[in-house]
């Protein structure tokens, strides 16, 4: 595995086998010399748009081999590369910070921690009853890694996980999506958490909001459109939101849903939090030792041919 | 055990052992007849202030043999009883509703919830790397039941918790308190949930702010006094709080703390949610059940004598 690796963080520099010439590009002004890359880390940058010259210069490299990205996405790259290079996702790395966010999204409804924070802003002391997490079923819709962690850090409040996901394990408890329906009536919150696909593109839409309990909570780590903004608006409160991702992303300012009642989001920041870094950084330098030894690599999503 | 009961809620008059004569008190204007009364449970209003029709009935219970409290302090009571009634009160059963504050509290702190709620009103989309409450070490300061329940919700978090309690207690790995001061260098994160007494009075102060690291974190689902306001005021955001409770509470409008920087507070929710009633509801079926058998009481704070 000759050639030059190109990576993002000096502990994986710093940690490389000797036989690996390894050079740092954390995104930017593009490195002059990447002709004999064999093996790019594409850096990361939480939600990137315009032009992106960290995708611009794998044309520049006509000896790649390895395409690495450390995000779970890896549409925008599918046509950049050609099919002898193999294609590595970040599958896993920003499980960690999803779920925790996934969390924090579900307390701070529950909870009505939005409400406090404008109340400390106007100087208002005013508690009423609170309701819980704790005794909630908890449905969560996208049972792969990040779903199985977010199942962990919810089990410890003492409720109750109901697991969905494309298609059905018996084995293991996990739902087939087409048995949500007959599901959703019975929980009290409802985690989003699979990737956008044709088949997810407004999976929880009207049919699926009606069918809730009133005052249901409906969650979104995924990606903003598996969630039909209409049909969230037109709950008007009767079913609540908290909400990582939207759509359209970011909100245009005149958007309804910034006022919407019982809706609450934050800005697409669950993934990218401090936990994903180490956690990145760990899975590099592991990934460069098995690319100098020659080993297959880990979190392939399209071996070259 | 003969004479009647009065008791809070429906549920438990209604599974009441046939032997009992159980009354409905939920606060508000006294029952007129309460001489017979030999069990009281005190009904449960989050932090009532002035005349408290509740307490000042129990000197109409000439016959009372037990009084039942369902908060864990009992201070205010201690007073109103003459000695041969037995007082028990309401240990664990906010153990849920506060533990779960306590997550939201460290998550709205890590990940910044406080100020997605404002940038949501003021229409801004912001987004900015975060915090993560993954990879903390987390202190908990006054490690029992509800010590424990928060400790049980942190792990899955991947974090490490260092116990902290009166008294030492090697085996469970519980530090005693007087070596906070040495650990306190070394965590993320401090959790106060000590009772208030003379020596918990000001236990966190200008020196234990001065031992932890810049942009630690200290949460307080205790009681206000247990953390000195000035010492917190004095920090200026070098280390952030989390607050349930304060000190004075409720905050008068003009206190600084209300401005603080890097301080979030809520306004003594944590106990009260819903978590808390059907695990009172279900601990006064029991009680009720033991009384009616003549079988040893749970909770008792302090035996007739």
């Amino acid at each position: 595995m000759g050639g030059r690796a190109l990576v993002q963080w000096e502990q994986n520099r710093d940690n490389a086998p000797e036989a690996l010439h390894v050079d740092l590009y954390a995104g930017g002004a593009a490195p002059k010399e990447v002709e004999d890359v064999t093996f790019y880390q594409v850096p990361y940058a939480p939600s990137t748009q315009g032009v992106d010259e960290r995708l611009d210069i794998i044309g520049r490299m006509p000896e790649l081999r390895v395409l690495q990205l450390v995000s779970a996405g890896y549409d925008q790259v599918l046509d950049l590369i050609p099919d002898h290079v193999t294609l590595c996702n970040g599958r896993g790395l920003h499980d960690a910070s999803t779920a925790e966010h996934a969390l924090a999204l579900i307390l701070a409804a529950q909870r009505e921690l939005p409400r406090w924070a404008i109340d400390q802003r106007e100087r208002r002391w005013a508690p009423t009853p609170q309701r819980s997490l704790t005794d909630s079923r908890v449905m969560i819709v996208g049972h792969g890694s990040i779903g199985a962690a977010i199942e962990r850090r919810l089990l410890p409040f003492e409720t109750e996980v109901v697991r969905v996901a494309r298609r059905a394990r018996p084995e293991e408890s996990v739902h087939a999506i087409d048995d949500m329906h007959a599901l959703l009536p019975e929980v009290d919150i409802v985690v989003l958490v699979t990737p956008l696909t044709e088949t997810t593109r407004g999976l929880f839409g009207s049919r699926e909001f009606s069918l809730l309990r009133d005052d249901a909570l409906v969650v979104n780590v995924g990606r903003g459109a598996v969630l039909d903004t209409d049909a969230l608006l037109a709950q008007n409160g009767r079913v609540r939101a908290a909400l990582d991702v939207t759509d359209p992303e970011p909100l245009p300012v005149e958007h309804p849903l910034w006022e919407a009642p019982g809706v609450y989001f934050t800005p697409h920041v669950a993934g990218g939090a401090a936990a994903f870094y180490p956690r990145a950084r760990a899975f590099m330098d592991a990934q460069l030792a098995r690319w100098a030894a020659g080993e297959p690599l880990a979190n392939v999503v399209r071996p070259g041919r």
